[in-house]
């Protein structure tokens, strides 16, 4: 598994409306999208830091597991997503390989039409882990 | 505030020895250091990927605050800690200025030598975060 970067930190607020005026004015970060996940149930505000996106993931329905990760976590970094270099199919038969518990055993597209797959915390020390690819 | 990259995301771990495997072979990252930062009651593992250091953060005693945050929330992503460009004191003047809540008032010293200060997650949407400069 060749990883370059951090592609992005999922981050879990109630409301992107709320939380942007601290991105925004306090860190002097800038939104350039946002963006609605229909499947994922999630609105998400995409900001840029170096390398790496922050991605402000709001809950669309009580059904979206962010709205779940909420209620029983608190708002917080959701995610930690790391930019794979050889193909995220690859990564996840390598991972597997290596006994890793998987959350998807094929990459699927997530948000800006990357390839995605998430690796389970179970075999992560608790980050949920995200492998992706343009 | 200018903020130039992730400068390092903190990962609470029960135990670096159990958890290196899976950074080092699954992921394929490299632990280039392990310190131990005595008033924090830590020991913390390092490893790069991209721009950004993951700092793994094992307890050392029961009374440390990640001991005490993975009793209460489990292992997982700590803290994440903005590189800051133009000084952490002025950062910090300015943050709460716009009415952030400051954990500290000024900056002291962190591991690797660098000035940090953290803001409290109660002004960030839950995300613990810490200003940092070399």
């Amino acid at each position: 598994m060749k990883i370059s970067h951090i592609e992005h930190l999922g981050i879990a607020v109630k409301s992107i409306e709320a939380a942007l005026p601290y991105y925004e004015e306090v860190l002097g970060l800038k939104c350039y999208n946002i963006e609605v996940v229909e499947d994922q149930k999630v609105k998400t505000a995409f900001l840029k830091v170096g390398d790496t996106k922050l991605e402000l993931l709001e809950p669309t329905s009580e059904e979206s597991t962010i709205a779940k990760y909420i209620e029983k976590r608190g708002e917080g970094i959701h995610h930690m997503a790391f930019a794979i270099e050889d193909g995220v199919a690859n990564a996840l038969a390598f991972a597997e390989s290596k006994g890793i518990r998987l959350i998807d055993k094929a990459p699927r597209k997530g948000a800006e039409g990357l390839n995605i797959a998430f690796l389970h915390p179970k075999s992560t020390q608790g980050v949920l882990t995200e492998l992706c690819e343009k």
